[in-house]
């Protein structure tokens, strides 16, 4: 066949090659080693397979395919091992039953060594694994390079701190979304190298797409939820979206999420491909139309709630980074802290103690189906009758005092916890607690509504009940929505559950929550973790300060940069490369006037030392660049769409300096930590 | 209160002000008018609205909220009407049983009539408003102006225009997605004019911000699907998507949708907001796993289709415009042109004739809600004991011929009337009806599958027969997909039938459609279009043409501009004001060496005049300009996002031209007229 032909010919000369030069592509090793027929052997079938693979499609999507199946395997691996973990506990504190005191420091002890070793481990083996990873990934997506983000070790201590952290279980209550959008573009980062390796071209192109296709696929193969993971990596990491990245997005979370679903299936968890939290919604009448105000002003208190909590939240950020003793303890004794915090939390919720009332004894994932139950849980505690034991909301009701004032208070103790919980210094997430109780909320809003209808119906009436689940979902997605300023919760909400028929009142509250809680430009949850990390990126620096935006660029730059006037003879230019190692040298009119009209590459203006031409004038390229006074910083995020890697920046047609990708960072970072 | 004397104020202010001057504001009437007293009242009143409008959030988003009402109210509207000339004409139909002659008429020349009518009258009220729409909106999206597309006898004659294809019915089998989309950034020309009459500012902004809404609002109105039809905007009208815009799509889809919605419940058709085609798929078991590889299999058959049939289209778009006969036909006698395609097609479906394999009597939603009955068609018509006559595929079974044989006849047979369908200028969208073929196309594939396995199944075996309207679903959406090049028909599929199981699967069926599709730079249907009406749509062109992306742009430039050299006189000055009307001058070197230094304002140069001044230096700007060698025309589409109306062309540092936003749109013309 001619690609046989192709390869043989290309085998031969790359053959010939190896001769004379050290191997070009990693696939040829070089004369010297041992073993050179097996090598051949083995280097012929690779090359083979490689010209087979390459005539279907580029090899950028094998690499997208192995992303997304990559991601699905650690997230199932992941979430296997929790499993056992929590089972593990799980089985213990059932063993000590009769021994209050064994159960209490089972109990306590498990979660908080986990969560210390969590913190330890991290701490030792990379101090920037701790927390969510959201904020960092989209400062890397906005261009702004940080390779320790993207190593092998932190990938490896953000994985198994991260086990750790889930298999602390509920009382912990933190998630995995965050680590996992990380954990997906490191993972995205070493296969675009590979992808590199094998095609030897197209590096940087590669390099960037990988980057953007990672971050949408951590979302998709953690919940096994394509659509939603895609458009949520969209809102989350950019200002503006490319429609090319679009395709491979879909197409490696498509494959991501295919790949963690018949990973279920393979391990007989399920029957076939499902949703991850089955519900059981009535089909016949999902909801009243009136209904729609109610789940809209649902979405205005979940808005409000989420204002509160961010408010919290920060005042818990600043009051750690300026106390003293906490200072002191996050800096040396991260384990210790971790221990402790959890320690606390771990008391709270010891099941003889209030936990009884926080259903502290179910899992993430069972809290969740539970406040997904489509029954109503009011009108069933009043009915005797019915098994109660065998209802999910039992764990609410065990207590005696009526299921609302039971979830009002799990509510308001949850988010209490979940403020502490986020100062911990381990690997986590933060969506998933914070869906589940935006879920809480909504169960407790629906609760009373089905409550004050149910007291107005006679028993006579030909009436279907209200389905408070409905505005459990409403909540989940309105209230995970607004802490983050993303509308694509609502679709995830649809999404892991597969009620469809929820759509738009789930869309009408997540957009209410939304407007409420992102009117007065405040920050969203990951804007304020960037802000507190002192992240160099721009649209949450705007936020977070507002005179940034007419900030001139012109008042942040440095010294002059080295430059050459047109008329500029050998021994300036000789000059200029000595002292000045960028690839690009303005030039100016002259030295008085500063009126830039261009730039030179470096190896021309060797060219021209070589050659001892007379004017540097010839050779000028001019490209784009920036007027001081009028543009201002928060432009230079548009244009670093444009590609280019040297801004020059005039006033009045006077150059008063240059601007590289680089120095942008730099300029990022300072406005960063002036805040 | 504050907003009370605020806007007191204001009041006095302007009716100070509109003694001296004539109106500023259109809420101010000029003093010469009558009945000053009770105007007075109502301005009052109204300008205390706008205060009280204004309090709660900007103008702009009542303007979105209204975007979404209106056009759902416009879909709603055109539903209503096309239901009753639909029943009109069935009903005229069945009155006649008997008179198999007077049956032909009442068959041929309804749909005949109306279509020339259609076509007539679009072609006498606004010639441009034949056809889609879509591919003059995203034209207009990427920044090229033509508000003769904007127009409201346009809208009006669109809107008749379309009210009459779709009354044609299935025989002539066309959509109005389309259509709508382009209806719909009308209204949001219209609407966003109004905003800035109340605000008085931010215009550019505005109008710019409703368009993109507008035409996410087109999708969502027409089938209330609100998700899917922000998506489907964005794919098919971006290249890079700003995400300021994603909070204002949705909450203007979401609106438009819930409008639609609420009305059919108002209406009476429905008891609560639900999805327009009910579907009764099996919940315990949607799909068994390994039916995934066979879903991939569907995807690419129905990329293979889509690729036969764009091919098929294309060819008879150029004979359309290439034949002599059809040329004259097409610019003189459109009525008589579209009255005699659509006799035609009437005539091979009328119902004694090879209608009756063709289910002809169905409307395009019963047919789609045929399509989509989830019980196996081929093992019910093989037991006799069901009532085959309730059965929603008895239209295609009547015939005696096998179910299989005839929904093959009816997919060949529909597929030809699509492409002869197309080239007829009327109003009309070509979603739907490729929608439809795709959803044929998925049960044919289906019903073979199941009886294939079904054959293979020994009757005591406990087996959950394979469900053939999930391939239906899925063929539907891959093939919509693969036509117009974008993905998001996967997910309307999906909201269309609230099937949300099977997610996954028709996602991975659209992504290989999609893939094979796309393979080798093929143009979409849209690009088609653009390409065949010479739309300056650059990413279309690009497609058309290879040598695009690579022609450096100061090819393309007409003569030399105006152009002052550094020390320009007043002389000089005012002569380049004179003969130039730009706002900007470009400024070089000298006229020898032509160097771009920068620019003035025309406004500066007046100013200049003014005051003598010696050199024009001094008031230089100097912005975004191009290298003409290296930047070619491709970059120019990026370049737009920077938002800069004038861009200087430079070689080597000298100037070779300006190009304004205008003169770009010439540019493209010409590219386009070429090919």
């Amino acid at each position: 066949t001619a690609c046989g032909t192709d390869r043989y010919h290309n085998n031969q000369e790359q053959e010939n090659q190896s001769e004379t030069s050290h191997r070009k592509s990693p696939l040829l090793s070089g004369p010297w080693r041992p073993y050179r027929r097996p090598r051949a052997v083995v280097k012929e079938w690779l090359l083979r397979i490689r010209c087979c693979l390459g005539a279907v499609c580029g090899m950028e999507w094998y690499g997208y395919a192995a992303q997304g199946i990559l991601m699905a395997f650690l997230s199932f691996l992941m979430d296997i091992t929790v499993t056992k973990l929590l089972r593990a506990h799980r089985w213990l504190y059932v063993k000590m039953e009769g021994n209050s005191l064994l159960q209490f420091f089972c109990w306590t002890l498990y979660p908080s060594c986990l969560c210390a070793v969590a913190s330890s481990f991290s701490h030792n083996i990379c101090p920037f694994s701790t927390g969510s990873g959201i904020p960092e990934v989209r400062t890397m997506l906005a261009g702004i390079e940080m390779p320790h983000y993207l190593s092998l070790t932190h990938m490896f201590a953000k994985f198994l701190g991260l086990i750790c952290t889930l298999a602390a279980g509920s009382t912990v209550f933190l998630g995995k979304v965050g680590p996992f959008v990380h954990l997906s573009t490191m993972v995205g980062a070493y296969l675009s190298n590979l992808c590199v390796l094998i095609q030897d071209n197209k590096k940087e192109k590669v390099a960037g797409e990988m980057l953007v296709v990672a971050a949408a696929v951590g979302v998709a193969s953690c919940f096994g939820a394509p659509i939603s993971g895609v458009l949520f990596s969209v809102e989350v990491t950019c200002s503006h979206y490319a429609l090319k990245h679009y395709f491979p997005c879909f197409f490696a979370a498509a494959c991501g999420a295919l790949t963690f679903r018949l990973f279920s299936v393979w391990s007989g968890d399920e029957e076939t491909l499902q949703v991850l939290f089955k519900t059981n919604f009535p089909a016949s009448l999902p909801f009243y139309s009136s209904e729609i105000l109610l789940f809209g002003f649902l979405g205005l208190l979940c808005g409000a709630v989420s204002c509160c909590y961010l408010f919290c939240y920060q005042r818990i950020l600043q009051f750690t980074k300026t106390n003293p003793v906490f200072i002191k303890m996050l800096t040396t004794e991260k384990g210790l802290y971790s221990g402790m915090v959890v320690f606390l939390i771990a008391l709270v919720t010891f099941p003889h103690f209030a936990g009884q009332y926080l259903a502290s004894k179910y899992t993430t994932k069972q809290l969740l189906t539970a406040l997904l139950e489509s029954r109503q849980w009011t009108s069933q505690s009043h009915n005797a009758s019915v098994q109660l034991e065998s209802m999910p909301f039992f764990e609410w009701g065990s207590s005696g005092i009526p299921v609302c004032l039971s979830l009002a208070f799990f509510l308001l103790i949850k988010m209490c916890i979940l403020v502490l919980a986020c100062t911990l210094p381990v690997p986590a997430g933060y969506f998933m607690p914070v869906f589940v109780c935006g879920a809480a909320l909504g169960r407790l809003f629906g609760e009373g509504v089905a409550a004050v209808v149910y007291t107005g119906i006679t028993s006579d009436q030909d009436w279907t009940p209200i389905n408070p689940a409905g505005y459990a979902l409403a909540g989940a997605a309105a209230l995970s929505g607004a802490v983050t300023h993303t509308l694509s919760p609502a679709l995830l909400a649809i999404e892991l559950t597969g009620q469809f028929s929820h759509t738009l009142p789930v869309l009408l509250a997540t957009l209410l929550a939304n407007a409420l809680a992102r009117s007065g430009h405040r920050p969203s949850f990951y804007d304020i973790l960037s802000i507190s990390k002192k992240l160099p990126h721009l649209p949450s620096l705007k936020k977070a300060c507002k005179r940034i935006p007419s900030t001139p660029v012109g008042g942040l730059l440095g010294g002059k940069p080295v430059q050459l006037q047109k008329a500029a003879g050998p021994t300036e230019v000789q000059e200029a490369v000595n002292t000045s190692s960028e690839t690009q040298v303005p030039v100016v009119d002259s030295h008085e006037t500063q009126i830039l009209l261009g730039f030179v590459f470096r190896s021309e203006l060797l060219m021209f030392l070589r050659h001892s031409k007379t004017e540097v004038k010839g050779w000028m390229e001019s490209d784009v660049w920036l007027r001081s006074s009028e543009r201002d910083v928060g432009v230079l995020g548009i244009l670093s769409l444009v590609g280019d890697q040297t801004l020059f920046v005039t006033e009045k047609g006077r150059l008063v300096g240059v601007i590289t990708w680089l120095e942008m960072k730099k300029i990022l970072e300072d406005l960063a930590k002036e805040i």
